[in-house]
């Protein structure tokens, strides 16, 4: 056992050694475009974990809510009670696409969004901007993929991160994302005949 | 475009109806076993996401947090000053394990933190439990997966949730889980030289 702990500690001191010799290779310090996608769960909750942890920091953040906005949810009732000034709270969508029936006013709703997105990531006062199942939006021709990809490279200020989530993320966008990650379902409760609860999913 | 926007309608009025019809189906409520796990980010992120949720419910929840224990988090900052009421945190890690270079000590630390974690699902006034990065004390046999399995499935209360993140979660625990995310790596920004940043990792 003795023996055992010696070798753990001389693999764990090489270990971190060659991991301290890596980051010492990242040094640059950049406002991210982030992707959550797929068709798993936690595509929403990281990002509002994320803004978590902007308030923590205080860093000053934003939440635009595309597609999901006829029903309350608890992080936005969280947000808006506890955080109005840390995190400025916009709701853009009407609700899912098969509730809305509306085309038109689904498009309305998304590009009002957008721009209240695009004024809020241009705010030199704001460093997180989290745009919550704009990929929904962008999927359903709502916005236009370039438009959003090219604002994102060319006006989005330097130090600020960008997050947008939802299934479906554009190829454009992935492309054009600095940090991507796909949420991908192994097992969902839904299949037993288990409803979505709250504090899980909303 | 008349013509689009009413097979639109139409379409969608029929996605709802048989969605509705779906929905109908899932009507147990229970407290569910959640698994984030994966290369990817968002596991803790979501989990934290999800707490969120909790609090903005009035759900009391409870968080332990293994091997992340010796750097202060923003969620940990935020959850500790804001929530000390609302959530429980307990730090029983000490670090990664190339930080700590202490087997035995690992070992310590993580059987401290299940001690209490079984101590927090056990409370009937918790009703959601995460156990950020056991995935990783698993993984190293700091703790035994047959005790956790055991654990969770025979005396779990039924309404209480529990989620585990972090990667590699061993097969036992995906097989006794209800709600399983693979977070799944498409691009990360350290492949360009991009440090860890607050807000985004921490």
């Amino acid at each position: 056992m003795e023996d055992t702990n010696s070798r753990h500690t001389e693999k764990m001191r090489k270990i971190k050694a060659a991991r301290d010799r890596m980051m010492q290779t990242k040094t640059e310090e950049r406002g991210l475009i982030i992707v959550h996608t797929g068709t798993g769960k936690g595509k929403s909750s990281s990002g509002f974990g994320m803004i978590m942890r902007c308030i923590a920091h205080q860093m000053p953040c934003a939440v635009v809510q595309f597609i999901k906005g006829a029903r309350a949810t608890g992080e936005r009732d969280f947000l808006q009670k506890h955080f109005p000034d840390a995190c400025k709270f916009v709701v853009s969508g009407e609700g899912f696409t098969w509730e809305t029936q509306d085309r038109e006013r689904d498009i309305a709703a998304a590009r009002n969004g957008w721009e209240q997105a695009k004024a809020l990531i241009l705010d030199p006062e704001v460093q997180f901007v989290l745009l919550d199942e704009i990929n929904i939006a962008l999927r359903n021709d709502y916005l236009e993929i370039d438009e959003v990809v090219d604002f994102l490279q060319t006006q989005k200020p330097l130090m600020t991160h960008v997050a947008l989530t939802g299934r479906n993320a554009k190829p454009e966008l992935i492309e054009a994302a600095d940090l991507v990650t796909e949420m991908t379902l192994v097992k969902h409760p839904f299949r037993d005949g288990i409803k979505a609860q709250k504090g899980v999913e909303f």
